[in-house]
């Protein structure tokens, strides 16, 4: 029996952000009590929540309108960090993960997307955890080396798009993102803020990803389901 | 060989909107050119582009992001109106068009999303044509009549949600929302704004339903892929 399991953060103005983008706003409309019917007003930053980094966020050519509808439908290939990243915050995952994860479980399916599993989703109910700033201000939490990056566009080109359970694809502490840089040109996207990871196998699971047709958008909050 | 056909419009300032809600806003806030990597901004009601109605848009339980997961990947059935539309602009969907299919394809599945096609979505690249007011502003465009939310509701409950390829699920005319109100309350959604559901067959597509998790939203802008 097939399950689908939500990878999606509710969207609200708590929503830990990147600390560059404003605060999600919202705002009544219409309500149920006075009009007969609700509606609410959103404002929002492209990278808000769950979502989607399109390749155009870092001068890729596709926008988030835009990217292949083949690609928003994947096999999901899940990569475990969390131990390295209980050591260290800044823990990167790195081409040698990607061939352990080949030697248990035979080569990458032919089309994939290829989650990172830090385990950082256990601190998203609290938003200083989450981003991990320390006394000087600087984000401390895990992401993609850039190597990942050049190595799978380069020589596992069916992975269509990365992602993980951490604000940013790069670590926290990088201010020149050079993974983003290494993989969204590539005409690859990005997930970023995934929830319940630890739910997903290490293959098997269909990565349904709702990227929004924001027009011209370098990403946006998306609706992300696995079916496993 | 399986088929990805997205039911999705890009969402822009240009969107065509039901004529209570605001122009969709966007601006950029960072851009490649200045900056290095490129994001926008934006700003909508949450009934604006291809979209959910979550039962709260009427008074019903669930907010948006709270709608069961089940419900978002579904089977679609496709009642095609188009030539009943060709006649009338404010033509309804009614319990008999739902008898009709059934007596052509058989009883509906155990769980199903109902869409009607009434061939709307041919104008959607005229906002005008596509709201279609006359002289006096009156909207005039097909929907669903209130008696099929009722007959869904009690004779067919495994009808989860409902959608078609206009801005409402009310004909045009309405201004009591017969149909929201009949439908939503049950606990079952709407969508509207569908594309492309001329591409669809009356049967065995899959569904997938990327509604937004905006926190207590009455719907949201989703991205909507159906797997024929």
């Amino acid at each position: 029996m097939s399950r689908l399991i939500d990878l999606t953060y509710v969207l609200s103005p708590e929503t830990p952000l990147y600390p560059i983008y404003d605060p999600v706003q919202v705002a009544d409309k219409f309500t149920f009590a006075d009009d007969g019917f609700a509606v609410r007003s959103w404002a929002f930053d492209e990278h808000s929540g769950t979502h989607v980094d399109a390749p155009a966020h870092f001068g890729g050519e596709a926008t988030v309108d835009v990217i292949a509808v083949d690609d928003l439908l994947l096999e999901a290939v899940v990569l475990d960090i969390g131990q390295r990243v209980a050591a260290d915050h800044d823990a990167m995952v790195v081409p040698d993960d990607v061939l352990a994860w080949e030697s248990a479980h035979g080569p990458l399916p032919e089309r994939c997307a290829l989650l990172a599993r830090t385990c950082w989703g256990a601190r998203a109910a609290d938003p200083d955890a989450y981003l991990n700033a320390d006394a000087g201000g600087v984000l401390h939490s895990p992401g993609f080396h850039p190597d990942v990056g050049s190595f799978l566009a380069e020589e596992r080109p069916g992975v269509r798009a990365v992602g993980l359970d951490t604000a940013s694809l790069d670590i926290g502490p990088s201010t020149e993102f050079p993974f983003h840089v290494a993989w969204l040109p590539t005409g690859r996207y990005g997930i970023e803020n995934l929830a319940r990871l630890e739910e997903l196998p290490p293959r098997g699971a269909t990565l349904f990803v709702g990227a929004p047709r924001l027009q011209a958008g370098s990403g946006g909050p998306s609706r992300i389901f696995a079916l496993v």
